[in-house]
């Protein structure tokens, strides 16, 4: 592999900015990577794992001189980090985030760069539980997507390059536009993370089920929401402010569907509930299929150790 | 490990039967193992692979001499199996269950069981997205909890058999009523199950997201959905039909919580989201300590191989 970049600046020091500087260093990808993070605490610990070349204080030290600008922070505090970076950038410099959402997140940021910088806005489908400067490791991002969001005027040799980097680091590359990929991650991320949380709120408050019962018992199925329910929850609580409309229209079918269920069940509706259970399996196999998940069992995961 | 029970008959062979079955040859658990199911197909896989020492046709043949009786099938033709074998059982033998409801089971089954036979109903919180005989493994119910439900006048001797064979066989055993496990069974499995299945419907109704995207997106957080989402139709109808009240009523609370998140989304209330959101994360973590899970980041698990 061979430099794509020469100098990497990185905003935000979490889970998805740690794995890039990881990827990117075991790829050889960039001449040099420089972060930055707003807590002297996220810097201190970069600076002792030692990802980047250099940790500094300010946002706009990190992109002086740089030629890829990555804002890794929550979408809430984007407009500020765009607002500080913009008289800094370099010309012809390429900026892009990794935020969940994609229409938010160009309205927060674009009107804050010069002319002569590239905006590609994008998005990697990758992420763990964990969150923090210590989470990153290098492989997070092979065999998932990612999406980046051009706009119409985009330099074609600006996109080509950054394409070329997130391939270089195991991705799959999709180019979408925002509105779609806004409603895309509703239905496959979004509202999946809602509705995990709300279930585990439920099982909390529920005074005659105990919380030590919830956690003894959760091999049934809960386990599995509460492993997406651990996630950050400043990143979360700005994705569903930031991708309101689509979060909420996917939400309303949602609940449409399960008042259908919740009836079929009071009138003993069974071929109603068979039906359905039966349709839902076709869509598990296609991701099976399409290798985003393996076909072992995985709720006996603890016993097999596998 | 020595023998526990002399003859064991497995009614039914799916996967919690099979797995029985290879858990109790790993362990010498039973002197003989007899199967039976009502699928002809079943019979002959059972009989392919071998992991009974004798498959037979009817459930009543199946009974003959047993001392302990495992009625493995849906929920649904558990009266009708308990009709069949009522006559033919052992004085003295235990019959169990292995079904995901206890309330409904014990109205199914106690009125056809002759005086002196031991029924204690049980449920193995285990399992995996896969069903029928080829899907059972011997570690299946290692680390995992298995309730059993005795009556008020069981024999401590006959319940504490039962209780070494599951611990024999890996097995954590606890002792509740039947009312409180169908809660407790309703917020740690039943809900989340009935949620994931709604998720993974709504995704593959929506027009305007193919399935071809949903499927290449799902590492967001919805693959979780369909890997609940893709258990047996036909025990998942059952469980609705026969939990009816602890299930509405959870739905009941999940729904109430899920407006007010909804509400909070849309007029931007970020302190409720983010509180609501760091609460359950304490919940994973007793989890993970509960040895129920791991901590790895599972989010990213086909790209680790892990």
């Amino acid at each position: 592999m061979s430099v794509i970049y020469d100098r990497v600046a990185l905003i935000g020091l979490g889970l998805i900015a740690s794995s890039l500087a990881h990827a990117m260093r075991r790829g050889g990808l960039a001449g040099e990577i420089v972060g930055t993070a707003r807590s002297a605490e996220t810097r201190a610990i970069a600076t002792e794992i030692g990802f980047c070349d250099r940790v500094v204080d300010t946002a706009a030290e990190a992109v002086n001189g740089a030629d890829l600008v990555v804002i890794a922070t929550p979408i809430g505090v984007m407009h500020q980090v765009a607002a500080e970076i913009g008289p800094h950038l370099a010309p012809g410099a390429t900026v892009t985030d990794v935020g969940s959402v994609k229409r938010a997140v160009i309205a927060a940021v674009e009107p804050h760069l010069p002319k002569g910088v590239h905006f590609i806005p994008g998005h990697p489908l990758a992420g763990t539980e964990h969150s923090g400067p210590r989470s990153g490791f290098a492989e997070l991002f092979e065999g998932r997507w990612c999406i980046l969001v051009p706009g119409e005027d985009t330099d074609p040799d600006a996109l080509a390059r950054l394409r070329a980097l997130w391939e270089a680091m195991g991705s799959n590359v999709d180019v979408m536009d925002p509105d779609h990929h806004d409603l895309v991650v509703a239905v496959t991320s979004h509202a999946p993370h809602l509705i995990a949380y709300t279930m585990v709120g439920v099982a909390d408050d529920l005074r005659r089920v105990t919380d030590s019962e919830v956690i003894k018992y959760s091999a049934g199925g809960f386990r599995d929401f509460t492993r997406i329910a651990a996630s950050d929850p400043t990143m979360w609580r700005d994705v569903f402010l930031t991708n309101k409309d689509a979060t909420l229209e996917i939400l309303g079918r949602f609940t449409e569907e399960l008042f259908a269920l919740q009836r079929a069940i009071r009138t003993g509706d069974g071929d109603h509930l068979h039906h359905y259970f039966t349709r839902t399996r076709a869509i598990r196999r296609g991701i099976v299929e399409a290798g985003q998940d393996t076909d072992a069992p995985d709720f006996g995961r603890v016993g097999r150790k596998t």
